[in-house]
């Protein structure tokens, strides 16, 4: 399929929100909340999950379909974030992977870190 | 350059993870839970300016490099969710316009919508 | 009215928790994360409305209700949060105030604060 | 103490935001949106921790600071919402616990709820 890749997509949501006259409401700021919302309501199905719940929820049928739900709203808002200030997303992250690979070195493994090591140092 | 699509950039970051024996946080609850503070983190920037002022923000380098940076961080975050619940994000994203496409009509301009629905509709 | 103040409304909250046994799902993890979702909840209703629009939510009483509704189950995830954990949550926000009268002193008024130190220095 | 009640304490938030000239940063939009970016901070506290290490995290002196600041945070900026709104924060949260004692009876013990009740219920 030709449109699976993210400045398609990021094309197809700015013509989607243009023919509807959002584009007054996406501001930064507005995307930027919308964003953190939707993030939120990811969360919510795991809110009240044990860990071991969490790792199975895509076997419900139902369940499966309003992860992915929300996985695509999440990645929806962040691209017309990033299409209204001119961010290039993959590029963003391709540039902190190489700065958290100098950042966390491979560990020592016979010397493994705290695990509030691995919370602060993210 | 060959590394900027969102496959190869899962794979790198499942690998930044299993290198550093980070698998044992990266529980689907868990990785929700650190999309949805990046998120956050990213809102906090936005929280106190006027919709004029969010949407110059990247006039200013220091401003520009952390929005960028905390945009990388919800694209990570978002991206390892999808790799340990086995989720394709672009398609999943796909879907869903497919379906807003047919939900939300492209409306006639000669009836536009109240704020409310904007909003709601969504 | 007797019931009206936060001690008492949270000892109301853990017994109706307890009677219908919700306390294992109760974590302090899990609250915190129920209390981020219904945090979110509330920033929905804001999240397309102008600075000035944001003001008069109060003026349609369906948008009224769901307002106070929202700020109902933030308090509530909030002083859960603070039961299982023995916080006292007023003690906490006078103890704050007390060191923000502290570190921001009452600015001279010929010498505004540029936006970004309102932001930055919070 | 007499400081010790609510209204005294978003008093004296009122009057601490007046003396620094902050009221025009504090529209309800911008309130809940910092709201909604203090509860990401306290979630961030236990992102990577196991629901046992959650419960624990009054131990530590440091975290234990770390957690009592940002539910000082929450509280704050839900006061200083509901402060700009004339919002009765206690009023709503007993109202909404009486709401709740009419829509989730005391359950049959004999037959406790799925867990998916517990959340979709909510």
């Amino acid at each position: 399929m030709t449109e699976l890749d993210v400045q398609t997509l990021q094309r197809r949501l700015a013509a989607f929100a243009s023919a509807r006259d959002w584009e007054p409401y996406h501001t930064p700021k507005n995307l930027a909340a919308a964003l953190s919302v939707e993030a939120a309501e990811l969360l919510e199905i795991f809110q009240w999950l044990t860990p071991e719940q969490s790792a199975r929820v895509m076997e419900r049928p139902e369940t499966a379909h309003r992860v992915a739900d929300e996985v695509a709203d999440v990645l929806a808002y962040l691209l017309q974030f990033c299409e209204v200030l001119g961010i290039d997303a993959l590029t963003a992250l391709s540039e902190k992977i190489d700065r958290n690979e100098f950042r966390f070195p491979v560990p020592d493994r016979r010397n493994p870190p705290e695990p509030d090591d691995r919370h602060s140092s993210e």
